[in-house]
């Protein structure tokens, strides 16, 4: 018998019929003699309704109020999902962020979970039952509702796991798991098997858009193995831990992901190529340069709160004594850093900015960029000859990424996925290319 | 400076438009200088929308989750509301029923309050914010939401300024007040200034449909002032108290409903005619004339669960040893207590059920019975005079009433209306008819 986390997003709660799927979902697992909690979204487009309402009222709206709205969507959608699962004869509680001991900081709209203390959800395990939580929020120590922010639902359902040593967390989405590219752009990209922590970390922090990063670092603390499958099939999806799955799991369709034998001899050594296109680049051209420019620059970018991304720094060849960085954040930032640099400018003492919102990043990922020198080469000999000019480098330890001209990206992702034979064969693409996103 | 505790109800609160003029009408009070605690319900059709979800998916919805569902619809509008009283400058925090401490029991859908802790309420109020509390909820010891049923909003307003020691609690609705008669029967009914508790609760009790029968009797237990006025006027409307209003409310409108001129002179005797459609007609006929059968029968019926209203027991001139029992209930009721009569027939010993749906109660409320002996004499006459038969006939101090053919129900309400002088003249029922209901 296992213990099981099942989160559902939106879109697989989106209406009455959605709910009834989902209960039989959970009460098909529960039958099967598993311990079963899920974690929920609000209802299809709640949210945004309660967001557009706030937004006629008050274009500022207080935090905490906000907050307090928007938990609404989710006691909603766990009430009748909890009542259709007793419809289906299964004894099922739901529980607010705060009744299943989620506790945060005070930062509204973006709280971090301080503590978790989910007595209830336990209880209500032990005595048969399914527990469904709300997700995306928590209280503080006033007392009051805090929601997680982005991706909210899946740090909840993570963080669950991780309290309760769920044996999985399984991510339910709409698509069929995490893709070696999105099937949008590469119609032969195929679904991933299994991925370690750090290779999902990489791909989720460089635009692939299933998992959450936040969810993916909890859950890599924590060790607690997530499983991304489709809540429309009962497919195998994605596997994502750093160890096999718990052997309570034997016969859960989760540990197929490791039995089938085209996977497991097939495991590849590059995981897949995330993109993004919400970067946009800027140029600080002729900063003196001597010791502490970089970080007077960053200093007065942090004002507008924007996170960076890429940095590169160049010696400005024709103006001796100047210097020139660039970097990349994203585009809802943009604006609101070019007004501080502006602001900034005797300060920081530049001769002028660049400012190009035409970007694209492009991302190879895989545990093969620890072992295989030739990576790199081979990486950038593909986009040269798909005559992708290079605008910017970054590395990790599994991950080469680039930022290249917006207009060229889908060629690029395109070429570097043939390249590194990540493409399916014609009947695979038939399968997988069909799921669409 | 006075504290005012404003209840409005779904229909104040339908969508955006209307948050806004409630919040207006809040940040009016509070700028006259006036401590404001405000209480709202869930806006127009949400709760309605809730229920049919929760029917589809589980028509037998387990109660706790219904509770917590129903809750979502309030948590939705105060927080809106707050948002747009912020916006007009003046601070807002909005409190569920468990912040707001309105304590508990554990009966779910009709949940009794069991305390009152407003300390949150208290410090914004001290703090010089509005506060928001949830209408209809409240937390119980196991720290579930619970709903306190039919005219929750109204008990949880009454409760607060209780709590609180308002000076006054105004319901906000979409009429002008409570009306001698209801306006859509009686063209000429006009609105009643001022009512002492007794009176009130006679005429909630007995058919008028704007106030709940539990508030106003919460109110008279704790003396709260209440003022019953339309959400969309500025009139005063119907104060509700056994005394004059709090010296505070000197220059608030409250005070109206008793410097007018008018009023002073027109104190009526008679407050107004209460009916009622929603009663049905049950008589047992041929029981045993012996100690112990009305016990026995009513025991069966209150395994029905259902309230009875007014009871008449005849001896049967035509078979001795036998008697006839009469009752009126809920007509919602009506079918399971018949069941239940069918089930204990052996046991009662009766000889038939007649069963009449088609009935109309009607009820005469006025602090004049008390003290003039010929008012019965007067309601009888006009009743017979315009050719309507009285079925059944109860009496408190300050109430007659009578059950009727449903069909010569609103003849009759008319015939007393002019009876006892209620009706408006000609100027003034252009002013009250005008209003609808």
């Amino acid at each position: 018998m296992a213990l099981i986390v099942q989160k559902f997003g939106g879109s697989s709660v989106s209406d009455t019929d959605a709910l009834k799927r989902v209960a039989q979902r959970v009460v098909d697992a529960h039958r099967l003699g598993h311990e079963v909690v899920v974690v929920v979204s609000a209802m299809g487009d709640t949210t945004d309704d309660l967001v557009d309402m706030a937004a006629e009222l008050n274009p500022d709206a207080p935090k905490r109020e906000m907050d307090m709205l928007l938990s609404a969507g989710e006691r909603i959608s766990m009430s009748l999902l909890a009542m259709a699962i007793t419809k289906l004869g299964v004894p099922a509680y739901a529980y607010t962020g705060r009744q299943a001991g989620i506790h945060t900081d005070t930062r509204y709209g973006k709280a971090s979970i301080t503590g978790m203390v989910p007595e209830r959800v336990a209880r209500a395990l032990k005595l048969g039952s399914v527990a469904i939580v709300a997700g995306f929020q928590g209280v503080n120590d006033n007392g009051d509702v805090t929601t997680l922010g982005r991706g909210g639902s899946d740090t909840t359902a993570v963080a669950l796991a991780a309290a309760l040593h769920a044996d999985v967390c399984e991510i339910y989405t709409d698509v069929d798991g995490l893709f070696t590219a999105d099937p949008r752009i590469v119609p032969l990209a195929r679904q991933v098997r299994r991925l370690d922590y750090q290779e999902t970390l990489e791909l989720a922090a460089n635009g692939a858009k299933i998992l959450h990063l936040r969810a993916v670092e909890f859950a890599r603390r924590y060790k607690v193995a997530l499983h991304v499958r489709s809540s429309f099939s009962n497919k195998p999806g994605t596997w994502i831990a750093d160890c096999d799955p718990s052997p309570r799991l034997t016969g859960y369709l989760a540990s197929e992901c490791f039995t089938t034998k085209e996977t497991e001899m097939e495991q590849p050594i590059i995981s897949g190529i995330a993109h993004d296109r919400s970067q946009e680049k800027i140029t600080v051209v002729g900063l003196p340069d001597q010791p502490g420019t970089a970080a007077e620059l960053f200093r007065q970018v942090a004002k507008a709160d924007a996170n960076i991304d890429m940095i590169v720094q160049n010696i400005a060849a024709s103006t001796p004594g100047r210097s020139t960085i660039t970097f990349t954040c994203q585009s809802g930032d943009a604006k609101d850093v070019l007004a501080r640099l502006e602001e900034a400018r005797d300060v920081l003492d530049y001769r002028e900015i660049v400012y190009n919102p035409d970007i694209g990043k492009l991302s190879l990922v895989g545990a093969a960029m620890r072992t295989s020198p030739g990576i790199s080469a081979r990486f950038f000999d593909a986009l040269s000859k798909a005559n992708v000019n290079v605008e910017m480098i970054s590395t990790s330890e599994v991950r080469i990424s680039v930022i290249v001209d917006a207009d060229r990206l889908d060629e690029a992702v395109r070429a570097l996925h043939h390249e590194f034979q990540l493409d399916a064969s014609e009947t695979e693409a038939v399968v997988y290319g069909g799921t669409g996103r």
